[in-house]
């Protein structure tokens, strides 16, 4: 198994083991600084950051100085030819001709995605919009294993805005995939979003549970949970009964708070004017003081607000500023690995990953396009070239998840493409809700947004054209 | 012949035989990348782009690092002392005691002159305001040679925005140098400007033969010429007999088409609402299909917006990518060169170039100024140390080129500076039109925009001071 | 005495010492400027520039870059984490745990101080608003010094913005130190601020002279003083009859003129309708031409605007480019001092510096505030964990200097906290002028700014509590 020359755009690009053999790298880099310079001598890497950063520009742009690489940069979209009106493919193929590795944020969902497709070259990515933030969590789960030794089994919480969170989202995937159990604890509004939840249960295995709608059996303080995410490993009773023994589980304490600010940045005016900042959870003194978190890792991925009070700042559970710090050990390690200047082994048997669903692809031309106004394959730029594209993750209902975003849409049209002697077989459209869904092969289906649309393609409604029918 | 310490402002700064031992270099520094890191060693660039850029700074500080040297860059204007009133030439002198070499784009015609004047060490113009781009061209011509082993005698398409496409300007002259013959295809309004034009009919020795007023002679599909430059190396039936030739060598094929997008950045609000936009001609996979581009190269010194369809790149006739790639050999060759770091081995009879005409020079403090408004000479920051300095390089009518931007001036009114006894011997001014302006030495002359400022000097009108007398 | 692993804040950081080691390596560094390379080899350098830079940033890169480190820069502060909220604690505690040394500019003043506080690492303040500059005025001394062989008994002249050249205020307290007599010419209103004057008066030991109530003495052309600093080192009969003498000495030269321009970006939308810039002082051939300034340096810490005229450039008493450019040097030698890569000697009994007051400190929760709004602990980010210190450097009238932005409060009303069997002992507050002010002890001082706050906190007024009592 090799990393060198592969990319990084979600957390799922690299398996258990993968992560594995990066922190033990990461590990042997961290105690001997000095003997990295040179490791990654003569190789550039891009530093394309499109959105505010510090902390993972910075760390990024020192882990390939720690390593003697050499690093060019793009701080400011004004100041790039996308201000232009340049497409990001294009920019990735330029940008992949000059450099050895690509490092991007983008406001866009699915951006990276779209550079790793067309750079020729390894590429990270470092925040796309409100979906990943891959090797934040690296970080943190680098963190919580330095500091736990292990992570399965342990109780983590993540706390606050868990909606725009793409540091959040990236973790749960993370902690779901070692086992974890996870507590969700958002914000108002700021709930996990559907898609993020459905990856959870359907793709690492294990059990949501939620509180909301219920007769708050654990919605008590200092924790009001919202939803917990039990993992397959966990013990049956707690599988079972999960009202129950997680109360007693709680008892024992959390092992980790993971606490976010909120993304100001992505609220709408709305949120803004309804005091969203005003109830948002805050972690302090007087709440570390509560028996469940004696012995509990307070995490941020920083920059934090008001969120996260100063005075815990000298608590020695307090790991944020150690966070950041090991970031620059896991990304020399990253690094290094997809450059292929150190070599990774990972032995095939150590390897947990629960392997990947082999969901049928949806890709057409026309028809549906993804609904999210921030993923990259709906932006007028780049519908030049993306073809949209889908994974048919449900079929009753119909639910495509988007292959850049991973948002999800539920489709009420489809028809099927069979040819026969030259000619549609049967122009006719139907609802999603129908039987045909199901009848009609993955690869001969087609999927409109609306009956306007579908009827614009020459598609006349069946029996089974309506909603619900 | 050495190039060291020399500096890259325009096309005609370096000989036919510089640029083809710089091709020569790059050759041998792509095909040996991992040795060139060394070459430039505890050397610094100072990278300076005061316009949006990706592709242009990435790749020179791409190029300057795998030379093993360092890049010190400020890439926004509002990030500078500039933002404070500094003038360039300041800026100039200490960033030239600070670094070895400077790349500089700025939105002023004629500011990589002034930063070449005042800098003390080499300087690349990275692009200047509509004026010129000479290290595209390098790149452009470096691509052709390649692909088509030689110049001389290509037919070259140049298509789109030839009016303010700076690398068009500079590629013009280059292809003129070179021996090609170009054939003009402008978006509506955006022909190529007069001082350009000049400079190939004067200075390259080649005739322009414009087609807009004639009978429509070649403009026909997919082909709608406007003019076309015949090299002085054609052979003569085709120099002699224009319209008829340029129909038969078509058909034999156009060798690139190089194509521009349109720049919105410098457009008029005027030309914005007149939607040039939609009538900006575009290249795709139908006009490709024309016989005359059978094995034509396709070029864009990008980024693109719709002028040149995404469907295109998978065509093996598509340069654009690779243009970009070589970008970076092509700019280590050059900074190697300028720096020192490499010996430039040129044989002089091997050097075809057309030597330059010596114009009489121009230059006072007081009387006529450039009225091109995006000059650098007349800017209010630069106005305190830049006298006007212009080229004549006609004297009827009288023509003056401004030695930074090398728009020209056709000024109305003219006096004499010479003294006896120690009194100017003639106050009177008189029309530019006048047979004065051949009777009066270029040392003496003096000229004025306007019989005001004339008066303003302590002139009076001569017979000769009505315009066109 | 090591320079390893300190910061430098403000001049005053550096004994005499110190900067006269610093030059020396200054100048070996200088004289072998190939030899540097691989002195700071694996070291990298955060640059952090909140405020508009060219010099000052590219010449600290430019000096690590030549001594074989690294680079990792931030330039804007609407592209950092700053704009989302995030204190320059929490920044400076993440970029210390990233790079070796870190260069900031900011807006705020004190902002220096608090990245010193925080970060861990050396911290170089490259201009902090109004408040200080040191690592120009190193370079401002150098030259003087390497023109002049000494800094000592020197007549020099301080021209232009007195008021918020952060220059100014560094250059003034590095000159008295080595024992420059100081000649004040301020722009209108633009007089050298009270706590500058202040800190000359009570921690150099010299004398300053003011000229602006008076009739006139040497207020006369061309050189109208405003006020002279007389170092501790002159002559007698110079600081007994200093009206007299200076216009003696004034007639032996001036030894530099060091000119500032207007701080257009710190000045009142009010002073700029007053049209501050056009009474602003200008130097220029006609005033060089004044006897007084037959030898003199003309020196600017550069950007110039209008203040200085480009038709003295040429002569060879400018030495502002000189400036400039010697800044690597100067700059290269301070990081390898700091970073411990050169070490330092400095013989004590060569160490000439006065030594510091050790004044009481004054820090609390509640009670006064620094009443600068340009000053860090003020701001809104920054008051979740900076507590207001003060430095009190005087009781009659009571003085506070804030530790950060070194501006003066004089508060109004103060109070005792001295305890005494659980309660405080007395819960009045009196006028600062009154004679408790010298009573309580410092340890126990309260200050308030106003009668409400005092009685916010359950104080009541004593029979002193009227101001002027």
């Amino acid at each position: 198994m090799a990393l060198a020359n592969r990319s990084l755009v979600i957390v799922d690009d690299l398996s258990n083991g993968e992560i594995e053999a990066l922190f033990s790298l990461a590990d042997e880099m961290s105690g001997s600084m000095d003997e990295q310079f040179g490791v990654c001598h003569g190789k550039i890497m891009a530093s394309l950051f499109f959105e505010p950063s510090t902390r993972t520009r910075l760390s990024f742009e020192t882990a390939m100085h720690r390593l003697g690489g050499s690093v060019i940069s793009a701080v400011d979209v004004r100041a790039t030819s996308l201000a232009k009106g340049e497409s990001i493919a294009d920019m990735a193929r330029v940008v992949g001709s000059y450099a050895d590795i690509i490092v991007i944020r983008h406001p866009w969902e699915g951006a990276a995605k779209v550079v790793a497709d067309y750079a020729g070259v390894p590429v990270i990515n470092a925040g796309d919009g409100s979906h990943e933030h891959p090797t934040q969590t690296l970080c943190d789960l680098y963190t919580i294993r330095k500091e736990r030794q292990t992570i399965k089994g342990l109780k983590i919480a993540l706390w606050g805005d868990l909606k725009y969170g793409r540091a959040i989202h990236s973790l749960t995937y993370g902690l779901a995939r070692f086992g974890a159990t996870i507590l969700f604890r958002p914000g108002p509004g700021l709930e996990l979003p559907e898609h993020v939840i459905r990856k959870l249960t359907t793709e690492y295995g294990g059990e949501l549970k939620r509180y909301e709608a219920q007769d708050q059996p654990v919605k008590r303080e200092p924790f009001p949970l919202d939803a917990i995410y039990i993992t397959p490993s966990s013990p049956h009773q707690l599988a079972m009964m999960p009202d129950v023994s997680i109360q007693v589980e709680l008892k024992t304490g959390v092992d980790a708070l993971y606490v976010t600010r909120l993304q100001m940045e992505r609220l709408s005016a709305r949120a803004k004017r309804q005091g969203l900042k005003e109830s948002y959870p805050v972690v302090d003194k007087k709440l570390l003081k509560e028996k469940e978190f004696k012995r509990t890792l307070v995490m941020h991925p920083l920059p934090r607000i008001d969120e996260l009070a100063y005075e815990v700042d000298a608590d020695p559970r307090s790991m944020y500023f150690k966070q950041a710090a090991r970031g620059v050990p896991v990304r020399m390690a990253l690094v290094a690995f997809l450059l292929g200047t150190k070599e990774i082994s990972v032995s095939r048997e150590g390897d947990s990953f629960i392997p990947k669903i082999d969901y049928p692809v949806y890709r057409r031309d026309f028809g549906i396009r993804c609904p999210n106004p921030r993923c990259v394959s709906t932006q007028e730029t780049e519908t030049k070239y993306i073809k949209p594209e889908f994974k048919i993750v449900s079929s009753q209902p119909l639910t495509l998840r988007c292959v850049y975003c991973e948002h999800e849409v539920y489709p009420q049209y489809i028809a099927s493409s069979e040819w026969h002697d030259g000619t549609l077989e049967n122009k006719k459209y139907h609802s999603a809700a129908s039987h045909w869904t199901r009848r009609i092969k993955p690869e001969n289906l087609i999927i409109f947004d609306s009956q306007s649309e579908a009827e614009v393609h020459g598609f006349k409604p069946s029996h089974y054209a309506r909603v619900g029918h």
